[in-house]
């Protein structure tokens, strides 16, 4: 939607409003003892009730057969197209943590501590995968260097990882990683892969000389490793294209991170999901567009714990009373991709979609499930898609053309 | 997946293995009498227990209505986008004859014996489709002209139609034709539509009037129309861009042709299904990628052969058992196109897909035909992304975007 101008003129503000619920790794698989899927095995009473009254289908989260990260994972549910908007690694790591310091005209990098032998050969690209507890006060030590014409800040994020922010040179991030993705040989230098690239090629060489000489007698890591050089991403605005007052509700620093470049007012939401609902029903007369994140179905998956994420989905159906009380003119739930157990990872399996209307009085399909919902009437679509829908359905999307 | 080059660093090669099986004109139609298609028909046991086991869906081959020839239904097949690539008619005739020498920098064109009368107007553009055992001797006549500057080659096809190989000229194939399309009216003149055409059409008109004065006592065929130049195509290579070693094995001498352009290794493999299936077993242990190609499917349904179809799908099917022993990790039986024995001809119907691999566990789907597959989980989608599954079931598609 967001790409599709043609469709801009025919957007119209309303008072109407969208809730839309995003299941982080919504979609499964079935296990192999009774060929059924975390959702068709959890007890979700009230999304069944809802998928009652609703119009469901599936989404292909980017393509088939495309496993998507968080980021492309989202922006196609924002109506993004997810192969024009690519957002690189290290500005995602970068937006993904509180606090840190990330504005247009800088360039970061995420970072990894690793080890190197006397030879300067890589022995382990994530130096053990060296604790929090030990690397942030190495991050303490990395970000006092200093290099000429820059300002150079160093941010720890988890266990091995941190993030370098460079600010002051030229705002091109054409620039080539230092990890070479295996073992035995050397780290690289960093290169520019453009002429406006050079001074922030240098800086960073310059940095990483420094973080080795500060780090040569450090027992657990004692080399650095820099990849995913971005700068700020620039994305159409989300609200104003869509013509949309916007919040985004989200307890982890990534999403808040992605949906403030997407262009909506991110509201402090807690901790938790229970937070988040609290944020929604406090916020719910001051935008007609809310974005909810719940993450805990999406970690069970990752963990490859079956019956952790259906104990998840079976904690979040206990909200969706809450929510529907607010009564929203459009409530749609959706997932950025799915998490199945049995693959512990992200997949590129379709996942399901889920929207209520004034204009859906439900289809036959009575249970919130993959095979349920590939019964339903949106059929399997691009999640690109899926803001249309929204849209519509809420009165804000007038004919095309005359 | 060939042209969506922001997926291409998502690709990593690994030990698993693709067979992909394309069962030629796989889709088909209702007849009449019992309003069953040839697979709803069919005896096919193998085929029935290996949907059981699969994700199953149909797949549009280029667009929806589009009934596309061998050469966009299986480029598609292979993850190019059909629009995009297209083979000229003149390419595609010569790589689909065994023994074309055909290289970079020649123009090939399809030639009709046809006839003239004393005006010069065309009376028959097909020459009564004069039999190979006539047209033979004429080819190997007109393959004695000389022009000069040019390295001049006929190649018999069948029946009317011939090869005219031209070497030496600029490599431009934008040539215009000679067939008029209709009768009553003079073939026309070889004229090039950019500069550096002009001394291939001059090559061309002069082997015309050559032809012409060499045809002049014939009976059956006294004239020559050109078609469809074409130069080689060139396409981006199947294996380089999806990190592939991949084998073809086909019968035919087009399949064979159109792998050899994709960049496939084209393993000699006899004449019959049977000698495919013994190279496949042969050659297994050395590529990880296979396309095998079941021609007599689509034979049969262009005769407009019910019967015949039906018996083509059962014999393939008593060759499913040895293609699953090979245990590879994915198994995808596809179509290039439908080929209904109703309407006698390529058509533009969704055509059954079914992929197993260690991810699909069946879902209710218990019999291999078009409309048992609509109710599978792959639900309706175009063709070229049938290897984005392949490469995710495979293992070889790793995360898009972080």
């Amino acid at each position: 939607m967001i790409d599709k101008h043609e469709l801009h003129d025919c957007l119209q503000r309303t008072d109407s409003k969208i809730i839309m619920l995003v299941v982080d790794g919504l979609g499964g698989l079935p296990r192999e003892s009774d060929k059924r899927s975390e959702l068709q095995v959890a007890h979700i009473p009230n999304l069944d009730n809802l998928a009652r009254a609703s119009a469901c289908g599936l989404t292909i989260p980017v393509l088939q057969g495309i496993a998507p990260g968080s980021g492309p994972g989202h922006l196609a549910l924002f109506g993004y197209d997810p192969f024009k908007h690519i957002i690189g690694r290290g500005a995602l790591e970068a937006i993904g943590v509180d606090g840190v310091d990330f504005i247009e005209g800088d360039i970061v990098a995420r970072g990894n501590f690793c080890t190197v032998d006397a030879n300067n050969k890589l022995v382990d690209r994530r130096a053990g995968r060296i604790p929090s507890s030990e690397s942030e006060s190495l991050c303490a030590s990395l970000d006092q260097i200093e290099v000429a014409g820059f300002d150079l800040k160093i941010y720890h994020v988890k266990d091995y990882r941190f993030v370098l922010r460079l600010r002051g040179g030229d705002s091109s991030d054409r620039l080539t990683e230092t990890d070479p993705q295996r073992t035995g040989v050397s780290p690289l230098l960093v290169k520019a892969r453009e002429p406006k690239a050079e001074v922030t090629a240098k800086a960073a060489n310059q940095f990483i000389m420094q973080a080795k000489s500060i780090l040569a007698n450090e027992n657990k890591a004692n080399m650095v490793l820099l990849r995913g050089f971005s700068g700020m991403p620039s994305l159409p605005s989300f609200s104003d294209c869509l013509k949309l007052k916007a919040a985004s509700i989200a307890a982890y620093p990534m999403y808040k991170g992605l949906t403030r470049i997407c262009g909506m007012d991110v509201i402090p939401s807690g901790d938790t999901f229970s937070s988040e609902v609290d944020s929604l029903i406090r916020q719910f007369p001051s935008y007609d567009f809310f974005y909810i994140h719940y993450k805990d179905a999406d970690a069970a998956g990752e963990d490859g714990n079956f019956e952790a994420k259906v104990t998840a989905l079976e904690n979040l159906d206990k909200y969706i009373p809450k929510i529907r009380a607010l009564n929203p003119d459009v409530l749609i739930i959706a997932g950025d991709h799915a998490t199945p157990s049995i693959m512990a990872s992200h997949s590129w399996h379709p996942v399901p979609l889920c929207l209520s209307s004034p204009f859906t009085l439900g289809e036959g399909v009575d249970s919130f499930d993959e095979n349920s919902f590939r019964k339903g009437s949106l059929g399997t679509i691009p999640a690109v898609n899926i803001m249309n829908l929204a849209l519509a359905h809420a009165g804000k999307l007038t004919k095309f053309g005359a």
